[in-house]
């Protein structure tokens, strides 16, 4: 329940004309909500890369968000993807074809068309005010690329995601990595089940290593950064957090 | 010769402690080059995951880029992965050893000795005036986690995987996508060998769509956003580049 992947769907990303904004969003949100993240894939809008890439993100989160490839032309191909995925037909819903029948009249061209497909047994998330439904296929959630209808509809969904709080540490040291990783070796020893990470700098930054302890036990959290702080020499630690 | 994967380890990424800066660093760097991009996958600092996504590079791209999981401490994993990737022992790079053996004196402390970790093959890349080497293991290129470092070790390297250039057209339109779907579907079906995009705006940007044009070829690419520019109603063109 509390892990996600995310699958960002977006050639504009690969070929650099747009730097992602999707998976960095998420990401964030998803560490507020107390999920943790264990995977982002950027693929090509081609359907067995993006299929491909879904089973691997089913089986490596609870949540699986899935950014691009929503819309009426050649290159939105997201939907097809998820369909194949879960083996159903893509069908329309009723509900998105109703309205779009009353916005532009009876005949709809095939492009307007397209706007109501979703995977056979799709859930159809409606909010009031909002023009288009979320879509959710089991635990894959099917976000817009654009940035900001990607943040319009995970805000109206992300409730839903929300699991208990990672707890968070860090200390700032003056000392650079190799003077200090014996004493990270055996905090990482005697705290399995907190993660630490260790993060140098090379620029004028204010300290030369920052090393954060990260877990869902605070109490635990807590302990081994002052295992770990109780552990270093004199001088080493110019601040907490 | 001319396609490319990416391997961002880096919990921190994943946490949202940080904002990846290396993908998309690397993808403009690429698509400078004339390399196609084909996935970016973010895992986290766990050996079977980075061997399992280095697979997955290894076959996506002729050119494998890693980013992180260089360096002395307990999370520091990338080395270990590359080399259980290829199947090889991890061994120390002799001249790497006796840098820093002039450096901090005849008996190194494990963590330094780690600095020295290679996988066995592997091509060790010495510049002039750099203090690190770039590890390139047949065509895994394996870069710093660091922006800074990242940067200056790909530029090192970097004319090495220069392939013929991609060009690049673009259509700024003021009609939405659902009006030229039909459009771009017939120009998609003419231009087989053309990478057709169609990118919508729903803020208050001066166009509606911009749908852009990518090949080696720029006599067809030209052809295409002709092609697609003629079939368009009048005024639907606001520019193009």
């Amino acid at each position: 329940m509390s892990t996600a992947a995310i699958v960002v769907i977006g050639n504009e990303v690969l070929s650099a004309k747009v730097t992602d904004a999707n998976g960095p969003f998420l990401a964030q949100e998803l560490r507020a909500l107390g999920v943790e993240l264990r995977r982002i894939e950027t693929v090509p809008d081609e359907i067995p890369l993006i299929v491909d890439a879904l089973a691997r993100a089913r089986s490596s989160g609870h949540w699986v968000f899935t950014s691009g490839g929503i819309g009426p032309t050649h290159d939105d191909v997201t939907i097809a993807a998820i369909a194949q995925a879960f083996g159903v037909e893509v069908v329309h819903d009723p509900k998105t074809l109703s309205m779009l029948h009353e916005r532009f009249g009876h005949t709809l061209k095939p492009a307007l068309r397209r706007l109501a497909e979703i995977p056979r047994g799709c859930e159809v998330v409606w909010s009031e005010g909002f023009m288009f439904p979320v879509l959710v296929m089991e635990r894959v959630v099917v976000l817009p690329g654009v940035p900001s209808l990607l943040r319009e509809a995970f805000t109206r969904v992300r409730e839903r995601f929300r699991a208990a709080p990672i707890f968070s540490g860090a200390v700032f040291l003056s000392l650079p990595e190799s003077r200090i990783a014996e004493f990270l070796d055996a905090t990482v020893a005697e705290f399995p089940q907190v993660g630490i990470g260790s993060y140098p700098r090379f620029d004028d930054a204010d300290h030369r290593v920052k090393v954060t302890f990260d877990g869902r036990d605070q109490d635990i959290v807590r302990r081994a950064q002052q295992a770990f702080v109780t552990r270093l020499p004199p001088g080493a630690v110019l601040r907490e957090e």
